[in-house]
């Protein structure tokens, strides 16, 4: 006879207390991610991967909506290709990986494996594009990415290995590619902060910060508990410097050739981890009912045996009732755990609502909720029991992003001096609104003294309020500062 | 001014005459594929994607229901974890590909980047599984796939790098993996014939051909207009091999140790060479209804600019009313094109029917559909149009599968003597149904000589009626030879 290991179920810090190990308690015991056999990686596991499958689906949905198509290029980037764009190699080639070897051949060029594909892309863009009729062309793909990370990984926020989707769009005029841009950043707004319930700031890139070869950088970035930014996605105007590099020209209405706009966008797997971070509790994750796979979980609740066959009736007529109603439900109706133990469990991998279906309920002809985000209790009648759901469902929703809301807010300091902003950043954290003269010699100077970087400079230009946080000369823009991951 | 150069539309050689060449130009040509620039790999275009979008849509709805969990493992495995199960090691090590640099550093183990996932995902389940209560266990992934091919690659045939799911299972019992392996076959043979229209043999490998490391291997095959057979998925017990390489074990309701049992199937990419193969024609590809992300392309047809504005009314109308009873439709409004120019355009793509809307047509309240298949055209009372459509795209459905069916009746030849078998293998190809006794060295003989594998041999055991083919002693097996890609 072996003695049998028990799991060990829930998370033993407090997210107030240990955030970093909370973090990985969190999605290790979730289901969400595990450590592989290769350093830097991690698996997506079915309850993380779920929920990324929701993200394609709305971002799949919207995309189309607006024309573009789904494609899905090599990830294979010979070296010379990368090479084309001398902005774009300098910024990627410190962190390729490289295949050298091809069976047992040694390769004659060595291949990257793409950190982005704007290379490959463009490189057929090329041939596709002859004349205005060909654009805008404006495609999209979902794949994995490897950027060989030096610095510390952390799951889903930095691994050498993670799942995007990118967007690249070739258009005739600038104005056209500004536009895109802009929509894009438009959508990727809307899926994070309706349907992630995570509260944004959005803005530009300094110089210094925007993606290698662009001619600007959009962003969207959140606050994590811990006080540090996290970007969550990226739409940049590529402007001509690719279409230049690659020779990527149209004859134009006007029957002369021009070379096209471009832009390109992403966002990746690192919502997940935002996700965690900032919902989740001492419970474990919690996911907002509108990316939530499974949004309430039936658990039936029997003392005695004889009420069993009677209480799983009544459970699995809700089931049909909610599922028919559109709710992704779960019917727990294992018999090898107890209610309480499927209490935890549910609660740790995040499902936004409990439904429990017990003796009493079934005497009285109700059903008891059970909220994931405030562990409130409501018991209903069982012919509102769909209602209710859909209304508790929303309220989850909206409780979540309110209170993520809330917590940004709390978490932007206007500041005037340098002593007040290494203070708030030491003891505070979270976004410092500041005056910024344009130098890049202040920005370098402000990341290398207190690990700082302008997060984003905001669309609608603020009035300067004081003159340069670091060198106090004349401001010339208010820009978000934060330290990030 | 520049000359424009006149995209070269159509496909200049008939599939009967050249498959090879009309099958390059069909997926060129169609939007389906293109060249990139790393040595036998290929851009997955729009028109191909979206059909392999609904192959991972229907797949995922059947899997899903029956309790299967979508996951991400990374594509890179260590040397030394490919090498536990040795069999398997032998098998794949020849095509690997391998990183050996990462940023500035030569690696200290060299990767290989998948070219299954057996290894990285099965050291997980050693983690994972603990004891009956944990099992069985049904994951499956969407992801790219690399083999370093030496012979020649044909595109979604054989490239280094396409996409492909693959599923993963632990059970407790061999009948439970007996059964996993026979009811996934069933879902591919369903999505292939059923979706796909084209018809497959099933059955086992023979051990020669079976995948490194299972215990056996199921498979569909189904056959191509130039004779050769072509693989189009498979299904693998893999017994023990793996849980004892791997140490994957669980406590039994005995209190007992013991190894699990697995299984692992595939379909990739490659499913979409195949649609293109089976159906096309020589204007170009025809996609089967079900799997067609357009199923109806409405083209507006005026002559004088004075019919324009009454006739597109009218198109988008019909439009409106087709896509509200689901019928997934485009109304082709382009004004830089002729009628004609676009007929051939959607032809070439293979939107299985084309509505076509012209002055004729307003005035008497009717559209007339033509087919792709047949180019038959029929004309209907515009408030039939929805009914007429629907019953037409099952009818074009029905036809493609029915005369794919005829096509692969036609090329299984039953043969008894090793002379007729070369002579049918030379001269028409397709499956050559023979005796066989079991000893690969026949099997080993007859590939060196002709080219032929054995493809399947039959789940129901079929009465030998001659002696073996090759060596003339007694016949074990009624077997499927064939040519294949």
């Amino acid at each position: 006879m072996v003695e049998e290991k028990k799991p060990d179920i829930g998370i033993t810090v407090k997210k107030s207390e240990d955030f970093s190990e909370w973090y990985t308690q969190a999605i290790l015991k979730s289901g969400f991610a595990d450590y592989a056999p290769v350093k830097g990686c991690i698996v997506f596991r079915e309850n993380a991967y779920a929920i990324w499958e929701k993200i394609q689906q709305i971002f799949n949905e919207k995309i189309k909506e607006k024309g573009h198509k789904n494609v899905y290029f090599p990830m294979f980037i010979p070296e010379s290709l990368l090479r084309k764009e001398a902005e774009h190699f300098e910024g990627f080639v410190p962190e390729c990986a490289w295949v050298t070897i091809g069976g047992d051949k040694e390769l004659a060029e060595k291949l990257a494996i793409r950190p982005t594909s704007e290379t490959i892309i463009y490189q057929m863009y090329a041939k596709l594009i002859i004349s205005w009729r060909d654009l805008p062309i404006k495609l999209n793909q979902w794949c994995n990415i490897v950027r060989w990370e030096t610095k510390a990984t952390k799951p889903f926020l930095r691994t050498r290995e993670f799942l995007w989707q990118e967007g690249h769009t070739a258009h005739a005029t600038r104005e056209e590619a500004d536009k895109e841009v802009m929509e894009i950043l438009g959508i990727y707004k809307e899926l994070i902060e309706n349907y992630l319930a995570i509260p944004v700031l959005v803005g530009k890139k300094s110089e210094k910060e925007k993606f290698a070869g662009a001619l600007y950088t959009t962003t969207l970035e959140a606050i994590m508990p811990d006080g540090k930014a996290l970007q969550m996605g990226t739409s940049h105007n590529l402007g001509q410097n690719f279409s230049k590099a690659f020779n990527i020209k149209f004859i134009g209405k006007d029957e002369k050739e021009h070379y096209v706009w471009q832009t390109s966008w992403g966002i990746s797997t690192r919502l997940i981890g935002a996700l965690v971070m900032v919902h989740g509790d001492d419970h474990g994750v919690i996911v907002p009912p509108r990316v939530a796979p499974i949004q309430a979980v039936i658990v039936p609740i029997f003392y005695k045996e004889m009420e069993r066959e009677r209480i799983l009736e009544k459970a699995r007529e809700i089931y049909d009732r909610l599922r028919s109603y559109g709710i992704l439900t779960v019917l727990d109706d294992r018999t090898e755990y107890t209610p309480g133990w499927k209490f935890h469990d549910w609660e740790l991998k995040g499902v936004p609502l409990r439904v429990e279906v017990g003796p009493r309920d079934v005497e009285k002809n109700q059903v008891t909720f059970a909220r994931r985000d405030t562990f409130e209790r409501v018991t209903v009648k069982e012919e509102e029991a769909v209602e209710a759901a859909k209304k508790l469902l929303e309220e989850i929703q909206s409780n979540l992003y309110n209170r993520a809301k809330k917590f940004l807010e709390e978490h932007i300091t206007t500041v005037k001096t340098y002593e007040k902003f290494k203070k708030v950043l030491k003891e505070k954290g979270g976004f410092i609104r500041a005056c910024w003269c344009l130098s890049p010699e202040c920005e370098e100077e402000i990341k290398e003294e207190t690990g700082a970087t302008i997060r984003i400079i905001p669309f609608n230009k603020e009035e300067p309020f004081s003159n340069c946080i670091y060198c106090g000369k004349k401001a010339k823009e208010v820009v978000y500062f934060a330290k990030a991951y």
